[in-house]
């Protein structure tokens, strides 16, 4: 496969548009009354016209057998190689994104867990029975007006007893052990730097633990923290313009989606809430972009919750306000998704995920409507996610040829 | 494609149950009479309700185009990609495994050529006019009697002109040149180290070797004997346990296969001879293992024998047997094969094989039935074999999602 960094040298900036429609969690499992999926089961006039008159086919995310999580199926869609490590995104940088905490560059983040210790400092609950998240909010406050040496702390509620810590403050290299030790009846661990260079960066976390444990001191059950998964904001991805040559912008109601688009460098345009408001959008800025990255979030809560009807639904949705978008006359047209999330399995899936490809170019296959079956009969056959992105570059005349 | 290294961290022991059935050689050719190839022409209705309930397609087990041999067709159905040095398997430790010599951590294997050598030294026939498979367990008894310091020689014979030779001792690195000069007119070359801490080695082979010409000065045509392949048991490759965290059983009726499954940690079941034997094996050790790989040879065999109709009723006897399998309702079956072997062509082959996948997640395709033709058109397409277990292990619900 191509890489990056050939790719780069055939990209070009053109006046050609590219609609990119992931519906997170699209693919799905055949409901056992019917034998149809989500999408299957789905009135999706539309998308199955876009079918028609385009290319189809069934997309592998990271690897065959695999399930991805959000950040390395959003990265697989959008053209880099999740199983490559420098691909990889920090779970603390991830959480920051999932919050929609706004990082600058050379932020460590780093993602929290309250915990208990007993009266020794052993670890005896590493979620602190999970406190509500009322709770967590109260003590990140407290624990937000520690100050250390060195850097600025921000600290942020997540969840029950998950929490985001970000450190800002000139060369802090995230190379530090976890303080989770991940057992019970043993101390939390000391931040340990990985490297010499990350000697100062231990000292700044180290410092903070010591307060937060002060601070802490009379809560229970959230009495003292554990901190994993340090890393660095931006990850080294280069952006989608270095790369591919495009100016792309990304509409998504969720902050973790933002953030994933603009860790590969997609401005963020604001939109409400519904689908519709977000295709608006698109409309209203169609003239600034020539890549737009629409993320939909209703397909995979419902898969998340086991609620086929309600995935059937928000497909259907989708459907009904695509006219707004097939009317641009973009000249390349991308519904997809990032993964399965089947309602059968309440969770994201290694399922391969259904494909489309329309553009005047696309040498249109057999394929009639947009379902996980059809597409398995198209001319696009299994393919890696990261393929997709030079096809929608192809398909928009924006990649030169390759060699003489 | 994801790495071991990587699968590794995504895999999890579970209750969960993978029946994993290999035809060697299943794949065929069409008979020129009929249009179908052996399988067919096969009456096979549990394999076409299989592939009906199940997820067909295609696997090329090795690279297209390239004809398996049984290691690497094997490692490459047991996950390990076969292109890769670190995976391959030394000639000699083949040649024992296939004997069912019961190699022991640390041994020296090399596979052995009796030849024939003039009175000047140089020789003259590299299979010494292949002698009769007696004569050849005759000479190694003699050969057998060999003492040298060091090390301790086992002799055994192999068909014809061939045998294996084991030096079982400390510190052997296989590190050696082939003292078989692949040509006529020359003498046998002397064992020479590739690197100096095969020195002792190379001394305790060159001994043997001096040993070996007086042994057999007064026979002929089987005057004196080359050597190649040194190489070492165990090869470095991990244990399925150990990267896939599966419980492993082999069931198989030839040695070599029993071999393969031992180097990647399979417990070895003892099983009788008969293809109802085996799967009676599976039965009885059910409640022992997570996985059960189950070794068919004779579609191989009447394959390499260039016998259609006997691989034909191999395979319905394999489906005859079937249910008492499918009876176990294990979590996954599999049906596949480590390679083609066309009777048409007498020996193994480049086509990719069919293959079938059945579990309750697997989202089943069009496919109607066990196929050549049909699996073609499965939503698997054609994938790469090792692609097989990750899918085994995400239909079991044993492999955790990669990245958040």
């Amino acid at each position: 496969m191509i890489r990056l960094e050939q790719i780069k040298h055939l990209a070009e900036s053109t006046p050609s548009k590219i609609i990119f429609l992931v519906m997170d969690g699209l693919g799905g499992l055949p409901h056992p009354d019917t034998g149809k999926t989500e999408l299957e089961s789905a009135r999706r006039p539309n998308l199955d016209k876009l079918a028609r008159d385009g290319i189809c086919g069934m997309s592998t995310t990271v690897s065959a057998g695999i399930t991805p999580g959000s950040a390395p199926g959003h990265l697989a869609i959008f053209g880099y190689n999740p199983l490559e490590p420098k691909y990889q995104i920090g779970r603390g940088v991830l959480e920051a994104l999932g919050i929609g905490f706004n990082l600058k560059d050379g932020d460590l983040a780093i993602r929290g867990n309250f915990c208990t210790i007993d009266k020794a400092g052993l670890i005896t609950d590493r979620r602190a029975g999970r406190i509500p998240t009322e709770k967590c909010d109260e003590l990140c406050t407290k624990l937000g007006k520690i100050k250390v040496k060195g850097a600025e702390a921000f600290v942020r509620p997540v969840k029950e007893h998950r929490f985001v810590l970000v450190f800002r403050g000139k060369n802090l290299p995230p190379d530090i052990n976890d303080t989770d030790p991940q057992k019970l009846g043993v101390a939390p661990l000391p931040a340990v730097p990985n490297q010499s260079s990350a000697k100062a960066t231990a000292n700044i976390v180290n410092d903070f633990l010591d307060n937060a444990r002060k601070v802490l001191a009379d809560e229970h059950p959230a009495n003292m923290v554990l901190l994993r998964g340090f890393s660095k904001y931006p990850p080294e991805v280069p952006s989608m313009s270095e790369v591919f040559k495009l100016k792309p912008a990304a509409i998504a109601t969720y902050p973790m989606y933002r953030g994933l688009a603009k860790v590969v460098g997609m401005d963020i345009l604001q939109a409400g809430s519904t689908i519709k408001d977000e295709f608006s959008t698109v409309v209203k800025s169609y003239g600034k972009y020539d890549f737009f990255f629409i993320h939909i979030k209703g397909t995979d809560s419902a898969g998340e919750d086991g609620d086929f009807a309600r995935k059937v639904s928000v497909i259907e949705e989708v459907d009904r306000e695509l006219p707004s978008l097939i009317d641009l006359k973009p000249d390349v047209i991308v519904v997809t998704a990032d993964h399965s999330t089947p309602a059968l399995l309440k969770g994201h899936s290694w399922h391969p995920v259904p494909f489309l490809l329309y553009s005047k170019w696309c040498r249109r296959d057999s394929v009639q409507e947009f379902s996980e079956s059809a597409c398995a009969h198209g001319a696009l056959g299994v393919f890696p996610a990261t393929d997709i992105i030079p096809l929608a570059l192809a398909n928009a005349l924006k990649l030169d040829k390759y060699g003489a």
